[in-house]
């Protein structure tokens, strides 16, 4: 059978991010195997470009990474960058220009990773939080008058459209559907958002009709981050606001053993543009370089980048070795570094195949 | 010595709202002993009073709460109403007008208290969050239009003024540089919402310059909302806006026992406007009218009107008797209902008198 073969762009970025990045397409071409053969360009894109040129995102680059089949990204941040500049110029510009509507973020607890939760099991904690991507007080509308003076007024709109709603909500019900238990929730603030709020619960409503198969509640975003908590059981899919989702699985990560296990998919799911896929962490500067950076997430990142190119038994076979690898350090213990954990790991996936 | 007097409005409300009032003020008269006389006088306001009449907060109603030196609300809210008619009509409606800027939420764990972390223990969990509370998203900005047609769109607008952010920062530093830590954590999300951000950033470093005595430092509220859960001793004094305010409260609420212990005050420092002090829980339908609510958060609210008032030993007092009490429950376990809380609340305070 002829290898299929997959154009990655890989943005390996700042700090951790070229580390973990390595052991990621490490892990990524055990899995591949030989049905897939996957092509890496790299770019430079950050921290470093950023002070040497400049520049964040060239027009250019933006159109080179709009011709390949899904990017990986590492991480990007430095404090030596203005807050907002690479988050804004890069991550969100690459999520809004290719239409990243489907934000996914497994949060699941993996057996023997340590919770801070207490008397928690991976029973209790599996959920698939599908944050919306490209709309919300993400859009970066608002402005300032009369700055710097004790009259100014600073405004930051949340825009919410039926398209960009309802497309993400059909997302999330197609994934409900999916899934054994079948349940839907839709995380916001309607009792105070009321004109946001009000659209996302008609459009749950109407979508909702077509998935009779799938059982639908809501939560006020306040109540859900306290669920999350103490009551994590709760919750299948959950479908939410760019910003609300943003903090929410930030809560999803810590009680899953931290953001270091915690994976990402900016997903187009019509595939007219390139999917991301990247960890949740940052760039963590100060323990860049040393090899000691944990590639766990930017790994599981690459099993949504398989699942979603299709190769979902490659997908399950990451994931898999993943979960032997988290159990194994859970009995023995001891310190491995970044590139010793992506070879364990490279290993575990090839022997599956 | 003439007893001093306070006249308190009281706003029961719906489900177990009058139940936990009743017991609130049971311990507010025993902390009060001979220094003070409280003088009640009872709104009805809630649920069935809109089912009634169809009125939420009659202007008339407004008027006289204003004349009033505090104000003890229980819960409002019922599933019969339409979210958010109470919500807006009635206690957001009242933080505004009254001025209620300084929302003021303690996230403490009590020696004895069950949290959900593994291996807390109180000298990790003891902050305070001010929570801005009159404008930001919940500002009531915004729009709809095309409702209802595929190109409807939504709007929620966040107004940050000067003046309501530098005063509420400028109460969260007094406040910080009253405790032992003296350190003031801005919590927002200025790498994406660049406008409000960029106002709460320099307003809190030039209020600060007047504080060299406190030390300062930012996070995301993503990043606050992991770290509530996993490094939770990293917090004294947080300030931040109105909707993160909400999230992460709850999220201290979850990590310290639950919404049954956690008080709020809704705030106005200079005593322009009567200030406000209710548990955070809702009105729980569920459990109303069975005896079985837990008081404690609306006594701890008790205590922060107390305090509010400059009524601090009685303040004092009142949180011991909390303290003892939880301590008790943590060792004998055994069921009371909530009068009985109320009454063994109420016998402590009066024994420390
Ligand atoms: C870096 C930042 C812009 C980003 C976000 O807020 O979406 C990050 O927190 C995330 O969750 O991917
Ligand atoms: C009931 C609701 C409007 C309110 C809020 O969002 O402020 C509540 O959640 C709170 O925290 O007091």
């Amino acid at each position: 059978m002829a290898a299929r073969s997959v154009n990655l762009a890989v943005i390996p970025g700042d700090g951790i991010g070229p580390e973990v990045v390595a052991e990621g397409l490490k892990v990524l071409a055990a899995a591949a195997g030989d049905d897939l053969s996957v092509a890496t360009t790299e770019y430079d894109l950050g921290a470093r470009r950023y002070h040497a040129t400049g520049e964040v995102l060239p027009d250019a680059v933006e159109a080179e990474l709009r011709g390949h089949d899904a990017i990986l990204l590492g991480a990007v941040g430095d404090p030596s960058v203005p807050s907002g500049v690479l988050e804004r110029g890069l991550l969100l510009r690459l999520r809004f220009a290719f239409a990243h509507y489907a934000n996914l973020r497994p949060v699941k607890l993996y057996p023997g990773v340590a919770t801070p939760l207490a008397d928690r099991t991976p029973e209790d904690i599996d959920m698939l939080v599908v944050r919306e991507g490209t709309e919300g007080p993400y859009a970066g509308m608002g402005g300032v008058m009369r700055k710097g003076t004790p009259d100014e007024i600073a405004t930051q709109d949340s825009v919410n459209t039926r398209m960009g709603v309802e497309r993400v909500v059909r997302y999330a019900f197609a994934k409900a559907a999916e899934r054994p238990r079948r349940h839907l929730t839709l995380v916001h603030k309607d009792n105070v958002l009321s004109f946001a709020g009000d659209l996302w619960q008609r459009t749950v409503r109407e979508v909702g009709a077509e998935y009779p198969q799938v059982t639908v509640d809501y939560c006020h975003v306040d109540a859900a981050a306290m669920f999350f908590v103490n009551r994590p059981e709760r919750f299948d899919v959950i479908v939410t606001d760019n910003l609300f989702g943003d903090i929410i699985t930030d809560i999803g990560a810590a009680v899953t053993g931290g953001i270091g296990l915690a994976a990402s998919g900016n997903v187009n799911p019509e595939g007219d543009f390139p999917s991301m896929f990247e960890p949740v962490h940052g760039s963590a500067p100060d323990i860049a370089g040393r090899g000691v950076a944990d590639p766990t997430a930017t790994v599981l990142s690459a099993a949504l980048l398989l699942e979603h190119l299709g190769l979902s038994a490659a997908a399950r076979r990451v994931e898999a070795a993943v979960a032997e690898d988290l159990q194994v350090r859970a009995k023995e213990g001891g310190e491995r570094s970044t590139a010793q954990i992506g070879d364990d790991l490279a290993g575990r996936v090839a022997g599956q195949g």
